[in-house]
């Protein structure tokens, strides 16, 4: 092994110890048997695997599979230093890009320059999610949460008081990935409101 | 949607909720900051993230990443039946394969027959370590495992005895993936050893 080779590779594992840390970023969600807290690593394993499964689902008929994978695997990587911040909290949403793109600096410049630049193409192309590639990852990133929630008695959701019409806006994005996808979510959804895991809408919100 | 489409979301949807189950399977490994046990699920987006950054490394100059990944994400779910076999456990690993091998008929059981078909080819691939993407799945396997021991002091090669000759035995795999992580890996090893982390080999055994 060459010594530039030999380098690269050092900083290449700096990093991969570094990203250890996304193990300990807590989200709002719970898994479905213990119903602690989920962590952002274990969602993301979660999230891949949704992805491969369904993505004959996909709107788009020709995706990069490849490319939706890596974006997913470092998207949350941000949340080491910025923190997970829960889709429903407004307030916390406030500066919410400013300081993941921070922290995207800091994380992906552990790497050599060009995986630097790649990953954080990557990360910038999962934000703004107008390609196919980001915008089914994000239908992916989106359902997993809705499904665990679903599935554990709406825990997050009644814990945080979140009602029937912020999950459909929120979630909305899920149909610019997937329509087949966002048909299941919103039925799934209506049978949660049924059950009583998802209270309605107040009177006077649609 | 066509009700064909919608029965076979549903079937891979009960196969996704199933697999949340991962996430309570524990290994000996322990996480980098909270010392905690890690679990199979953030241990398999770990691996994941080794196998993205690290590709190039891989012995074989044209790898197919997609189907390392692909076999990645799936290769660990047998332990929500089997449990995770410690890899220096030579007692629990009598019969690991043939519990596996019906939990793998159960789990990936749950999906489409199409895609049942697709993920126990790919855990077979992956179990046979012949293909050079299992090849260097498993390289980032193991080498995930011993960065995590070296960076928590030895803390399971501690725990469960295991010596300096047992790690570079059951880790020699890791050359026919890749010679550049192997490298890496001896000389991390041999610090291991030096800082006390990783007690030598008994005396006799070599």
């Amino acid at each position: 092994m060459s010594s530039a080779t030999a380098d690269r590779l050092a900083r290449q594992i700096e990093f991969l110890v570094e990203v250890d840390k996304l193990k300990e970023v807590l989200r709002r969600t719970v898994v479905t048997q213990s119903r602690r807290a989920e962590n952002s690593a274990e969602h993301t394993w979660h999230l891949c695997l949704v992805v491969v499964t369904l993505a004959e689902h996909a709107n788009a008929p020709q995706l990069d599979l490849l490319r939706v994978l890596r974006m997913l695997l470092i998207h949350d990587l941000v949340e080491i230093d910025a923190g997970d911040t829960f889709a429903y909290d407004a307030a916390a949403m406030v500066g919410q890009h400013e300081r993941e793109a921070r922290a995207a600096e800091r994380i992906f410049g552990l790497l050599p320059p060009d995986q630097t630049a790649e990953y954080r193409a990557l990360w910038d192309e999962f934000e703004a999610h107008t390609t196919p590639e980001a915008q089914f990852a994000l239908a992916c990133d989106r359902f997993q949460a809705m499904l665990l929630n679903a599935r554990t008695e709406g825990h997050a959701w009644k814990k945080h008081g979140v009602t029937h019409d912020r999950v459909l806006a929120r979630n909305a994005a899920v149909q610019d990935g997937s329509q087949a996808i966002w048909e299941y979510a919103t039925r799934m959804i209506g049978e949660s409101v049924a059950q009583g895991h998802l209270p309605p809408a107040p009177a006077g919100r649609k």
